[in-house]
């Protein structure tokens, strides 16, 4: 450290309680529990699990966060390098079958539910984003091949996958097809021994090439030969990067190689490969999965899931920049609060205007993680819930929540971060201090896995039309027969009360002109869409937070000694913060949605800048 | 480049045009040319020296930008490097006279109106955000001189520093004290010859040490022995880099050394230095400025203007990062826009959510530019009117503008970089690409210089009350006034009138509020302050969108020839889309600045985080 200096206060902390209400309040982890598929979890075991999580997060994991951003990564002669470190926390990761958690008992996962696998997710990237990334690629790539691979294909892979012995990725990205996967032209030619060869160039591959796990197993779209162009030509395939022989012993290696690793923003030790398949001119050995010309829709079943841990990420980000801030906060004194003694400089945690930014940064945070458990507890309710008209019901609703998980939150994650920044002052500048880093690593997040301008058109283009807008009828008049519980909660909820209603009529506005107009005019309906989203995302965070705080308040009022008072008492304390404070931003987007395109169209294409 | 990458877009094009446009319709320069002061100066002229800085900084400055960020800056031996690029742009700035052109004609200035100058901070700094910090520094230490220095001070020091042979510094902050500038401990030692001898470390000293002019002026806040505490003991001196002999030529090297420079988010090319004064043991030779204790006052006097040019900045790096943005989103091709043509690719600027992108950067762009200049304007009318009762009003103003100014743009700023990057999709989270560059350097703005915080705090705190609320209250009834305009400019005005009147009858209320509540509550007033100063920076971007649009209304009417049609017509479109789609948000900031500080004080001090 230079001389006098404040400390970097990166300390990790596993927000284990936070998180554990949100599962009991928001998420109904019991009634999950209940379910046939959960009949060996229950949530105390759950309780015990997210212990010893936290304790590896915060020993094994969180220490490598700066470390990584500090070295990065870098390649040569195709092979990757990063900080040793990452290595020893990747087995450590392995030898306590962490990844192994939610997936199928059959492939030697634990069976869990997947709201368990999404603390997995958030303790991981909250600890180390760029880290994170390895297990959380593997993870949708063990995801991808049980829901669409066939029995052989997953006796080999999948046991070693899940295990994270093995890591994978998703090759779709090429240089002319990035949020158009459909113009991607990389070549599979099919072989007579039922194999294919693959050709062609990938870019922003994630953990696309590095030496932690003993094999990779690359997922990569690609063309087959007199296929139909566009999307309805795609298929996927099973590219290993060592090929595996009979006895599931490693053989040869594959034909491909990273070519270099992009120079990034954030994630500097995530390395972010260009690959090149075919590279000797062989081609590299590739399985199909599934059947061809089916690629675009296995990896659209897959992404509502992935755009989850995607919008995990925002929270992740979130929670580590206001631990550090609220550290700093206390530590950091400068000039005199209202009310301090004179001659002292009073901690910075003293003034109004830090507080303002740590509540902020609080309330945001809470409310990502509810809707996010919320969204993962709905997935499992979809998939493994006896009654099908339950599951139908609730797999409409983890589709609806599913833009907004990942696009509001990971919007919100940048601006927090942000924040997190200024409450440090001319320290957050300093790279050493470490609150920048979480502004870079969470700039990605709005970007990839479909842009949260993507995310918008998904949620007006095909999650509104849904059921003829019922799906989205059927959440708003949930939140609204909310109200009524509200209306008998005491004096402490009424600002929550009201506010929540002014901005879920605003929202039923909204919706309702964008059914009306988003048909005959799809431009109008894009226009909106972005506003829409965040107004949504605003009003849905203010209804969970309203729930997380009245069961807060029914948990102290019964003398419940299962969670701090003062955590309790500051669910309720955020929750109206966010009412009266934040939630107005919701109605403030009416304008912007039901606007129409006309002004953004009446400019030139080379009109907008000198 | 690597392979099939579209290229980075970072051409940089003076956007003259806009800003004459503005000075015209906003800052009244016609006006300002009438004033005795500027009696040589003519728009006309001051249009053909917009030609010639716009040629300036496109062909010698904006070219050293990526440079700049690439190769950053080092330390050894005290000794402070900067890209070789750096120097030949200081050179070519010296040769050109461009420091001198607002400053007083008695000591080598041109003798143009201020508003000129926020001309030049504006296209230095969109131009090499990095760069134009060494010349922004010097420019502020020329003002402190020129105000407080005595006659001979003056004439060893400012004609030199006008012309930038010299640069200049201003040594505040300690870690001790950094927002808390009374808390600093540099002490200065009066010798018998009336000079001083200096002691002490300073941080963050912005171009404290480089290579790139013959000298540097260190302005230095220091404590002489037996001063009182805190900022009533703070004295400032001039301490030269190289102590200047009686005949003007450079004598010994002064007794301080810059020991290291920081390694930021961002600004790479700007040293920030940590600074020892008195290394050897002697002391560094400070000749006092003014009277002893004086210090904090002339820092005071000085930190308007010098707000004024912070601000600037968040309006430069928002003109950069649309310039970069919009020429992506001509040449990118990506899926296919409503109405296309099917089996290509649409540029992506005619989606509708890219246009919605741009838009937003386009009228905060306009709106910041209009603030800005109409602050500058108002300084000019303040110092240089003859009417005393002007004057006085002109600097009431413009004081209530500087921390909108300082505080709106510079987070305006932070958030239209990091939508630039979010426009280039993965692209713009590759440093290459150039976009990320934009968000990083934007970063500092909200900080330094006064954090926003302390903006806000200045508005609610000192600004509102000045006049018992009649600055303020001026303000809001001009702008009230200007509905009568807009009721009969024509339909195309109804809405930007209806949002308006609307979003200026909520700062009404919360100026109300806060006028009754401030003095009774400090802190409920400090914790609405940041809120309130976000909904002011909206209502007044709003209003002054709504008067560049009606005077574009008017030259297209007239059919005037002096501007492009098309440029024109965007004025109009920006100013109605900023009316219906982002100035609600003034609005919804009322709960907030109306809410008090009894939830923000409702958690204890450690209760923000795990």
């Amino acid at each position: 450290m230079r001389r006098g200096y404040p400390a970097a206060m990166s300390d990790f902390r596993s927000p284990t309680d936070d998180i554990r209400l949100v599962l009991r309040e928001i998420s109904d982890i019991e009634g999950i529990c209940d379910l046939p598929a959960f009949e060996h979890v229950d949530p105390d075991t759950i309780d015990g699990v997210l212990d010893e999580l936290g304790r590896f997060v915060s020993e094994v994991v969180a220490p490598t966060n700066r470390i990584g951003d500090e070295q990065g990564c870098s390649v040569a002669d195709g092979v990757v390098t990063v900080p040793d470190e990452f290595k020893k926390a990747w087995d450590q990761y392995v030898a306590a079958g962490w990844g192994a958690i939610s997936q199928d008992p059959d492939y030697g996962g634990g069976g869990f539910p997947g709201a368990v696998q999404t603390v997995l997710t958030e303790l991981l990237a909250t600890a180390n984003r760029a880290w994170s990334m390895g297990p959380m690629l593997t993870l949708g790539a063990v995801d991808a091949l049980h829901t669409f691979a066939d029995e052989g294909q997953k006796e080999v892979f999948l046991p070693r996958m899940v295990s994270a012995e093995w890591s994978g990725t998703m090759n779709l990205t090429e240089p002319q097809a990035g949020s158009d996967v459909g113009a991607l032209t990389t070549k599979a030619v099919p072989r007579d021994d039922g194999t294919y060869r693959i050709f062609g160039s990938k870019i922003f591959i994630t953990f696309g090439e590095h030496e932690l796990a003993e094999n990779i197993i690359q997922l990569v779209l690609a063309r087959t030969p007199d296929s139909p162009p566009g999307t309805k030509g795609i298929s996927l395939f099973i590219v290993p990067k060592f090929l595996v022989d009979d006895d599931g012993s490693l053989g040869e290696r594959n034909d491909y190689m990273c070519l270099s690793v992009e120079h990034k923003l954030g994630l500097h030790a995530s390395p972010t490969c260009v690959m090149s398949y075919g590279e000797s001119g062989d081609g590299a050995v590739g399985y199909l999965v599934g059947e061809e010309n089916q690629g675009m829709r296995y990896m659209f079943k897959m992404m509502n899931n992935a755009r989850l841990g995607v919008g995990v990420e925002g929270l992740a980000v979130s929670e580590r920049a206001l631990q550090q801030a609220a550290a700093f906060a206390q530590e950091r004194r400068q000039g005199r609060a209202v009310g301090a003694p004179a001659g002292e400089q009073s901690p910075i945690v003293d003034h109004a205007d830090v507080r303002r930014m740590l509540l902020t940064m609080r309330a945001y945070t809470d409310a990502m993680r509810c809707l996010l458990y919320l969204n993962a507890a709905t997935v499992d309710v979809a998939r493994h819930h006896p009654d099908p008209d339950v599951c139908l019901a609730a797999s409409e609703r983890a589709e609806l929540l599913t833009p907004i998980s990942k696009a509001w939150c990971t919007d919100i994650g940048v601006e927090m971060a942000s924040l997190g920044i200024q409450v440090h002052g001319g320290y957050g500048y300093i790279e050493e201090t470490g609150a920048a880093q979480h502004l870079r690593d969470a700039r990605i997040s709005p970007i990839y896995e479909g842009t949260n301008g993507i995310q918008a058109m998904d949620l007006v283009g095909r999650k509104l039309p849904m059921r003829a807008g019922a799906v989205m009828g059927d959440l708003i008049a949930e939140i609204r027969a909310f109200d009524a519980v509200l209306a008998v909660a005491g004096d402490e909820f009424d600002s929550i009360r009201s506010n929540l209603a002014d901005s879920v009529a605003a929202l039923a506005e909204a919706t309702q002109w964008l059914m009306a107009n988003g048909l005959d005019n799809p431009n109008d309906a894009l226009a909106g869409a972005t506003p829409y989203l965040r107004m949504f995302g605003q009003v849905v965070g203010g209804w969970l937070l309203a729930r997380l705080a009245l069961g807060s308040r029914r948990r102290l009022d019964a003398g419940e000694a299962h969670f701090e008072t003062g955590m309790l008492e500051g669910k309720i304390v955020a929750a109206r913060f966010y009412a009266e404070q934040l939630l107005p931003i919701a109605r403030a987007q009416l304008g912007a949605v039901t606007a129409g395109a006309d002004d953004l169209f009446a400019l030139a294409a080379d009109g907008f800048s000198a």
